[in-house]
């Protein structure tokens, strides 16, 4: 038997917030002063701030500055409780939420932000060989994996010719762009230092891009920059390839070539949670969740579908749009809004997006920055925005002082806060 | 073959220092201007400040100020070569040290400083259920589970009764009462925020000393104090008891009686690394290496132990020096003297060690300090004091820094940093 609060006398809707990330968050956050009882579910105890964590992966920031204790965002929202816990269905019908730990949730209102997860569009071995880039916990396997390579090749140089500090990065966008930027960092300064022994100039960085170009979402002369930039940071960079197959040392191309490398990272592709499976609904493309206007889901108004889970189509352009941070959180934050106008007795209002523009980040002084109208900056004074805006949107003062401290160290003594690998007994290998 | 360096003609001499705790890095960094060549041979490839691993356990830190890059120790150390590597035994009479992942490397002077691990005393299931608190892997392992235990009983607050968020601490030492006091804090501040709707009174914290008083290191107006404070913050205190055996949610006491709790930290003994087995020595209590006043083997003058896997005689007071950092330190550095010395053809000197005074923290605001004059400061300022002696012995700028800002914050706002647990696949559980 569920959990039923609705069998109560003169009792308040539940809302029920599936996912902790930008899009559940948000949208917890908007029923603040609606007369609601929230219950958001996330499988970790934190929240991931999900634009750092190439950061993370490349050892330029403390895995706690890309993820905040879920706990900690609700503590002065009285009517939101969280539960750490794992979805295991939604019925749709009986409006009830199955979990792995704990007895059936019902629900008045549904807000479905589960996220995705890697998408290797069947790529032979990735699924045992490749490192994802979508949670901490990939950011932190990718980061601990690298350095233990080095340390490898430092016990048994033989290994370097074996490919063990090659990294061949999958996917131009800003995920890959930004991961293999910023492992070119680690690896011509960090690394050189770390490992004098070493021949630096042996550890390729490969970044293979299946379309013709780099950062197709952005204009010609960011294109441009960007591969420059990267290539003066001595990546390689394979455009009009894909990946055929992945084993532990060797990576083969589409076009046959094999690559020596231990580490393939896999930058290039999303599908939703396989939970929207089983919801009986038609899914579109990716497994995504196609919802209205309004944001929520056909035949059911009230079920909400936010963040990387949903296909929302812009009405101004027409477009799907994009599984990103941005997009995530306006469209949870809409989802919340309309969830308060239904439980107050009011019509739900459609979603519009906001384009406040994309930046990213290739190396140190060296950023991009593609602005809503259209401008774009590149560089030195792209990098320094770069940082501005990402502190500002730190969730709390706590966070922005320790992302302050280890940027700023990085910055001026070009040193990075851990390059340390902390094995817990379980984990030994 | 072992790779002999000794082979070659005009030849430095080379030193082999097994360990980058305390004790190893102070003998690597004295040999600094030594005609030598040293090898340093770490398990992990960082640094760990023990002092602070109850403060990573208890979230009170990030990870990384509790641990630093061993590479990163010696990197304007150009006679120092670190390899990331695991000791699996030293033939005396060869002089070759033997590795699990490299090929045998042959000494001229060899520093045994190995450190040493948990010893349970044969505490029926305290190998398979205890938490000990001796390795920065520990710390982390401790406080997710932890973190995990208070998850489990927001899902099922059943589980609060069967004792899932009760902790006994083993040993009224420095580890047990450092630990059991910032476990208060945590658990009367941080989580009775973060999990309001559990009973935070019945979140019982038990400390275990098997001798009939707290800090029997201190002085009579310190262990009073102690015991006072701890009290005050809600910890049980069990003296003249033992653990008779621990299971996953029960541990049973030498008195019979059973406590219903699913963590138990052991802080109560420690044994020198199993290595010292295969060394063919007369061993002294816990394993540990005997060494003479130079801090030599018997019978060995070019290999010395320090640290936890020594047995130091004080001369001055025929006393066994305690398994301490500063210990550590002191005769790491003293060894790495009598090295060099060695080496510029000149006699050894016998080591005397300078009792600084010691300090312990009990809680926010409540420490203790006993200077090696044998004065007394308790309570916050001595919780200053031992403030800025630990920021100061932090090795970096960075290191201070990020400290500082951990500390201010949880100061000031009586937050914590992390609190939160990152899982990667292979420890999914």
């Amino acid at each position: 038997m569920p959990v039923d609060a609705r069998a109560e006398g003169a009792r308040r809707p539940v809302v029920v917030v599936l996912g902790g990330g930008f899009a559940g968050v948000g949208a917890a956050r908007k029923l603040r002063d609606a007369e609601v009882d929230v219950v958001l579910i996330e499988a970790h105890d934190y929240h991931t701030f999900q634009p750092l964590l190439y950061q993370v992966a490349t050892d330029l920031l403390e895995t706690s500055a890309a993820a905040h204790p879920v706990r900690d965002l609700f503590r002065e929202q009285p009517n939101v409780v969280v539960h750490q816990a794992t979805v295991t269905g939604v019925d749709l019908r009986l409006r009830e939420v199955h979990l792995a730990e704990m007895a059936p949730l019902a629900y008045d209102y549904l807000v479905l932000a589960l996220g995705a997860e890697v998408n290797f569009f069947g790529t032979e071995g990735a699924a045992e060989h490749a490192f994802p880039m979508y949670t901490l916990a990939d950011a932190v396997r990718l980061k601990e994996h690298v350095l233990r390579r080095w340390e490898a090749a430092d016990r048994d140089p033989a290994l370097v010719d074996d490919g063990a500090l090659n990294v061949v990065v999958v996917g131009g966008g800003p995920t890959g762009i930004e991961t293999v930027g910023a492992l070119a960092e680690l690896y011509r300064s960090d690394f050189a230092k770390d490992y004098p022994a070493l021949p630096q100039d042996q550890a390729r960085l490969i970044l293979v891009e299946a379309g013709p170009e780099l950062f197709a979402m952005f204009k010609p002369d960011i294109r441009s920059y960007t591969q420059r930039a990267l290539e003066k940071r001595g990546v390689e960079i394979l455009l009009g390839e894909t990946v055929a197959s992945v084993g532990p040392t060797r990576v083969t191309l589409a076009s046959g070539a094999e690559l020596p490398a231990h580490t393939l990272v896999w930058g290039a592709g999303l599908q939703a949670s396989p939970l929207t499976a089983s919801l009986g609904l038609e899914l579109q493309r990716g497994g995504r969740v196609p919802v209205g206007p309004e944001l929520s889901v056909e035949g059911h108004p009230e079920v909400f579908a936010v963040g990387d889970i949903a296909w929302i189509t812009d009405p101004a352009t027409d477009r799907v749009l994009p599984q990103l941070g941005s997009v995530a959180l306006q469209a949870g934050e809409h989802a919340g809004e309309n969830v308060a106008r239904l439980a107050g007795g009011k019509p739900t209002e459609p979603f519009t997006y906001h384009d406040k523009g994309t930046m990213a980040t290739i190396g140190r002084g060296a950023a991009v920055i593609q602005t809503h109208r259209g401008r774009t900056i590149k560089g030195k004074s792209a990098s320094l925005a770069w940082g501005t805006v990402h502190l500002a949107l730190l969730s709390t003062g706590e966070d922005r002082a320790k992302a302050l401290v280890d940027w700023t160290w990085a910055g001026f003594t070009h040193e990075r806060p851990g390059r340390i690998t902390v094995r817990t007994q379980e984990e030994a290998d």
